[in-house]
């Protein structure tokens, strides 16, 4: 080992609405060393995502970020030394080794990665938790059809890309909500959606009128990720037989206040099927979702729309652009 | 034929707020004549629904009735003459008759009731609507499995007997919400429910803290037919798995004022699988779930529960005591 410092991000302090950089502190901690059944890792790619907002909350169902505590998070890393028989030094694995340098695991929570001709940051978006996210919501439960009309708000972001792509690979006509006209043009140029409404040219009324101009015939999938009140306004436009999947409240991840959720006589007259969706769920079926995707990843047919940083200390920055929905695609950052 | 006046009951004006007897007219009408491939039938038996009150206001996905309007309704009536090849004078079928003793047909809104060993008012109720709601929404949506807790909002109501009793011969654990101590005895002694929640002995906080008690691993099937801040609570005491049947909003269905539904962070954390049920959808169904039904019904297992009153004339005040909540089971009118 060259290294003797572990570079950490921890939490500075609990953010009162949108964080900003200085919640959080840079900290310079020692490297562990791997006790009996314990493999020592290197962090190689860390995932930032919008679910942290409410661990550092204490809001989260994986549980609380302290003022203190280093930040949690997935990641990609290398086995650096390992006193387990089912690891060895230079395997791959992903890990929740947090936003650290170093992290030490018993071998139960690591998962070797096997193919390693992607790149892989992938195991961090279309190919990690974020895909899998998407894979779980949209193929397993909301079972999309070809000539399915499917909206997906935060459409460029990381579960969001995936899901758009993942419903056009299946021939349905596919919408997005994204916010501003860069990343209208990524959705429709970049991952194949069929049009995507910018939320920023307008008010809640301009986007309904949108939905209502694209979505003539009503929507038949919606993959939430946003709540809020347009949850509201799909629901008032869900075709008969309507899926909608509940994955996510980003409207509201700032704000401890909390919205009521659309009137259940919406979901009746579309016969809606809701699906609340947690990923840890779907965890068992990790490896089939990675062998239905890989070839798609590698023909390039899936792209990753990765938003990569360089560096560790990058990561407070990119979690507060993340959390301003300033991100384009999924937010990894290049630790090692 | 003897009859030569079709008693009818006609909306005479549309009620705001909880409808009153006067808000109904029965009139003399005169007996049709059946043309050329239609039928007169004779009705037996009418069914009067809480979603009749939505019919009035105009806001129910069947249709409209306006002032003037024969009241729409589900019956079991008897051929009287038939210019079809598919009926015979002495067929009982069901048919929506409607509010009145005589009514005209398509063959096609015809079905034959095959099995007459058992009372005909059980095919507007356990054997009817209700019972193929509670059937379709419990038995194929929901999935009970041995040992679920399963709640019930009007216990006793036409839906809720049916569902609560096909709950518990499925070894469910049962808990109902009804309107009074008569009600909650009637549920448990009657129709076998573990327990039945009087909300009126005690306000929300009361009705949540009972729910509590009663279901202390969570609620995993909630059949909700009310709508309205109990959704809103059970939705807070899902168990993880937990399916939910949106059927009715019984709670609103007096007023045009509609509140919001639960936040979609409940059923996310529940997992929840909720279902938007309409019980035309499953009318292809009809015979499977009456074949299904009929022996418990022969054998007693399942109480058809009705509340049954004698003359059409008794249908006005007897809708009008189903909207205050103060029927005793499924309100049948025995016409003829």
């Amino acid at each position: 080992m060259t290294e003797s410092i572990n570079q950490q991000v921890k939490l500075a302090r609990t953010p009162e609405g949108e964080p900003v950089p200085q919640d959080f502190e840079v900290a310079a901690g020692s490297v562990p060393e791997a006790g009996p059944g314990q493999v020592l890792c290197q962090t190689l790619f860390l995932s930032l995502d919008p679910y942290m907002r409410s661990q550092i909350a204490g809001r989260h169902i994986s549980g609380a970020i302290k003022p203190g505590d280093v930040m949690l998070g997935e990641t990609v890393s290398r086995v650096v030394s390992s006193h387990s028989d089912q690891f060895s030094p230079g395997d791959i694995v992903r890990c929740p080794g947090g936003w650290q340098q170093f992290s030490l695991h018993a071998p139960e929570a690591l998962s070797r990665v096997s193919a390693t001709d992607v790149a892989l940051s992938n195991y961090l978006s279309v190919l990690g938790m974020p895909g899998l996210t998407a894979y779980a919501g949209l193929v397993w439960l909301a079972g999309p059809k070809a000539g399915d009309t499917v909206v997906v708000p935060a459409a460029t972001g990381g579960v969001g890309a995936m899901v758009g792509q993942l419903a056009r690979q299946r021939g349905c006509r596919v919408i997005g909500i994204a916010g501003g006209p860069e990343k209208c043009r990524e959705a429709v140029e970049e991952l194949g959606y069929d049009a995507c409404i910018d939320r920023k040219a307008g008010d809640m009324a301009y986007l309904a009128a949108e939905l209502d101009r694209l979505c003539p015939a009503g929507i038949d999938i919606y993959f939430d990720l946003v709540g809020g009140e347009l949850l509201n306004q799909v629901s008032m436009r869900l075709a008969v037989g309507a899926r909608v999947i509940l994955c996510g409240i980003m409207s509201e991840l700032n704000s401890a206040a909390r919205s009521g959720g659309p009137h259940p006589a919406l979901w009746i007259k579309a016969r809606a099927t809701v699906h609340g969706l947690v990923v840890y769920d779907f965890e068992p079926r990790r490896e089939e979702f990675v062998a239905a995707c890989l070839p798609a990843i590698r023909s390039g047919e899936i792209k990753p729309f990765e938003d990569c940083y360089v560096g560790l200390e990058q990561a407070p920055e990119a979690f507060c652009r993340l959390m301003r929905g300033e991100n384009r695609g999924k937010v990894v950052i290049a630790v090692s």
